[in-house]
């Protein structure tokens, strides 16, 4: 990403999910997608392999804020404050512009097949970091394994909850995540 | 399925496993599966829709019979005893022939992006299946969702630890599951 083509990445993401509104999934051309953001297929593949990709491309970056928010925490800290810090770190990258945008990327989504395979597998992965992160915390199996799905439960929950709030300014995602994750433990202890 | 085609299916299925582990799953067609199964590219197509659909066929039959245990459950079964009662509905239709298979359709899925994507969305439909079926029971929200993820890794980790067990007979996979959501229960309990 050189900085010759600021905020091209982002561009692209918005360019093509408003294709994926208008025209399909299917539809839609690499090259339509970079012609939209007013930019070169080559710039396109500089930053993604394919349009597919292109919705989850958060992905990996989510997980390693995730996972660092869980290593960093402190060494008491249970596993479940330990996903609430993980959960702050990786909200602190979502802000108004990702509020904004949410209801577009959510029906493009729901339109595609293909989109939810992906958007699935994300999930996955993103449990599959927190958990991983957690284990090398020393919490066990499969306490681990629980606290990373409703670390990833608490996210789409609040992500949900705050791209449909009132958007009356400062209130960022992480209290949203938060309170999610408060009522999971609330039910994970009613069903305990 | 007519009874000129007896287990066309099943073989459709060892095929396809067989073809993708072989030359990979990018590299299979359709045809090459039919004709490894014995039968004419139409019949595959009666069958499925398409390669990928193969390989989670099972997903619109598993998400029946959960939905269903939990839904013939007592009145007063818990939450996680509706979702045991699930398990055990889904368990059923798993038998020693799913269970020699199953390394080899795990490899399957290993080796392909693709499919890792096709059986991560299985997983959230199988969860989403369970939400619905205990919401229709009045479990309250987010205890229902909860304990929908809870029955899905009880599944996969009772299958997971059934298909790598030892083969000594008559053990079936709603032991190892109803086993895995003891273990869970105890888990969500502890993070509670």
């Amino acid at each position: 990403m050189g900085r010759w083509e600021p905020g091209a990445r982002e561009r692209l993401v918005v360019a093509a999910v408003d294709l994926f509104t208008e025209q399909g999934y299917d539809a839609t051309t690499v090259a339509q997608i970079a012609e939209r953001a007013g930019v070169t297929k080559s710039t396109f593949f500089r930053h993604f392999p394919d349009k597919r990709e292109l919705l989850v491309a958060g992905q990996e970056t989510l997980s390693r804020l995730l996972a660092e928010g869980i290593a960093e925490a402190p060494a008491d800290a249970s596993p479940l404050e330990a996903v609430a810090a993980g959960l702050r770190r990786a909200s602190s990258t979502m802000g108004p512009a990702n509020r904004e945008f949410a209801p577009r990327l959510k029906a493009a989504i729901a339109a595609s097949g293909e989109l939810q395979e992906r958007d699935a597998l994300k999930s996955v992965s993103l449990a599959a970091a927190m958990t991983t992160a957690l284990v090398a915390r020393g919490v066990p199996d499969p306490i681990a394994a629980l606290a990373g799905e409703l670390g990833v439960l608490a996210f789409k929950r609040g992500y949900q909850e705050w791209s449909e709030g009132e958007r009356d300014g400062d209130d960022d995602l992480a209290g949203y995540a938060l309170a999610a994750l408060d009522d999971l433990r609330a039910a994970s202890a009613a069903l305990g």
